[in-house]
């Protein structure tokens, strides 16, 4: 038996990730895997939340983001790697939970009716929707999770399902401990327009995207709008490109291209180019698991049935207890 | 392959069932064995709807229910019987459908409201008795039921079960055919006391009752309020005791103590043992049955097992259609 602490987090298959994706939660689960016993899952029915109208790319999503999460250093030896919908248990420990959940506590949550206006153009006046964060509370406390790692626009979710947890537990005796939300700070990289990276805004650079892409997303990047020509003197604090140089770049690098760009040394045609490189080099690693992932596809697909096998074991243990306390 | 259409129904495990219960369902759904294809499903989550806060007798009700259902004719031989609780893809299609069903069906239910109200000792204000018309979709449609005969005060819940199917058949393509409510015309039988025959009113005799409680209870029935004295003569329209009459007593007697009560020919309590006994008489082979089962538990348990197994085998079914419709 395993001593460590068990985490859980999923992502939403709704598009190739990025480096938003990578930054802000990937290279973090990455390194928990070492400290943790790790829970990971493919949320496709939260997708259906939003998704509902058009599900035809679900699938092929839920696929890529397996690869996504291979590729980038989730490692099946080391974690429990899974797909929501695998484990019907997540559906009725949902059933059950959406017993005891009063609505005002969904109504009054932050993210409710913030993504309500963000999605206006999709009708998310749905059951479901509103339902969300009892599922997401099924599909952590199923696994007795200690922390789920998160961003901070996620604490109000983690809250509500902390109340969920207790509410269980003060009805029918504890079975649930309260999962604890568990911050971490990540570089911030936005996307090539300088807005929040996302797959809606067409400026990302995916993981999956090869060099040429890559490059090409680059050079078409916004740098410091007041330098209209090569001669001019650049500015690298509004600069996106010197943002992704600090991520990217070596710190001899950084400080060079600092220095060289206030003084007109260095043009961005060519900054790009240096940061393009460094880009791509990091992101080699990722593109050579791809390539042996996607050439192997029956051992993701094996890593799939043994992840759901894994989580159901715990799923079915977690449920026999709700049951028995539940005496149904 | 049968050629007979399907219909379901089911009953909510919340106590032994009584006269209005038999008259007004079950009769009608043994009857209907010999002309449906019927699955018959005890609804224990549905329970936990309004009784969330005390679970610990629903287990019992369930096997009670069993025990009612066989006494009173229901049939593994003809009929699905079975436990919503032991098909977990109940849960799962409740869940995919909770995505598609807009929150102002749900609020505009008029059942939902009143329940609020009738109910008002409970707190209701819970998710999932918001949803309960999502659930009840999902168990119907789940068997492709052609009809589902119901009470006059249930044909909303089909209504709302009828657009649900209709939007998933829209999104998704045709996979669900739009139930039908089936009313059926059934004797009225009150409480002892006048009320609505219910377990909370106290007024209820039940199948499970033996001749000695039976007689009791009959023993205390209002009679015509006005007929303060034997010797006074009574009025059989107004009189409780005489509604049983027409139901359990052969047209001669019901004929004989209509004349014999309006000159004080027979008194309450003659007329009333007569009644007691006719009751007792027509429950009688309901009574056998019920010892039967009760002295061979092991048959009832494998009945549910069985019934379990049938309907999940066409659960999965339609949960494989579902899943491919959905391109999920």
């Amino acid at each position: 038996m395993t001593e460590k602490k068990r985490i859980l987090s999923g992502m939403r298959p709704t598009g190739p990730l990025h480096l938003g994706n990578l930054h802000g939660a990937l290279e973090n689960w990455v390194k928990m895997q070492e400290e943790y016993d790790c829970f990971f899952f493919i949320a496709d029915w939260h997708a259906l939340t939003s998704d509902y109208e058009d599900t035809s790319r679900i699938l092929q999503y839920v696929k890529n983001m397996m690869l996504d999460w291979l590729s980038a250093g989730l490692s099946p030896e080391k974690s429990t790697l899974f797909v929501q919908s695998d484990i019907m248990e997540h559906a009725e420990l949902f059933l059950i939970l959406s017993m005891i959940t009063p609505v005002p506590w969904l109504e009054r949550n932050p993210t409710y009716k913030d993504q309500l206006v963000q999605l206006s153009s999709k009708d998310l006046s749905t059951f479901g929707f509103l339902g969300y964060p009892v599922l997401q509370a099924a599909d952590i406390i199923m696994y007795k999770a200690y922390g789920v790692p998160v961003g901070v626009d996620q604490v109000p979710h983690i809250e509500i399902t902390r109340e969920i947890a207790r509410r269980f537990n003060y009805l029918y005796g504890e079975v649930f401990p309260e999962p604890q939300a568990i911050l971490t700070q990540t570089p911030k990289i936005l996307g090539t327009d300088r807005r929040k990276m996302s797959k809606s805004y067409d400026n990302a650079i995916y993981l999956s995207d090869n060099p040429e892409n890559i490059s090409a997303k680059v050079s078409r990047m916004i740098t410091d709008p007041q330098r209209a020509r090569r001669s001019d003197p650049g500015n690298p604090e509004v600069c996106n490109v010197f943002e992704y140089h600090k991520v990217y770049s070596d710190s001899e690098s950084v400080a060079q291209i600092n220095e060289t760009c206030r003084v007109a040394q260095i043009g961005c045609v060519e900054c790009k180019k240096i940061m393009a490189q460094n880009l791509i080099k990091v992101l080699e690693p990722i593109r050579e698991k791809r390539a042996y992932y996607e050439a192997n596809s029956d051992l993701v697909n094996d890593i799939i049935l043994q992840g759901g096998k894994k989580a159901r074991e715990v799923a079915r243990l977690t449920m026999k207890e709700v049951r028995a306390a539940m005496k149904i």
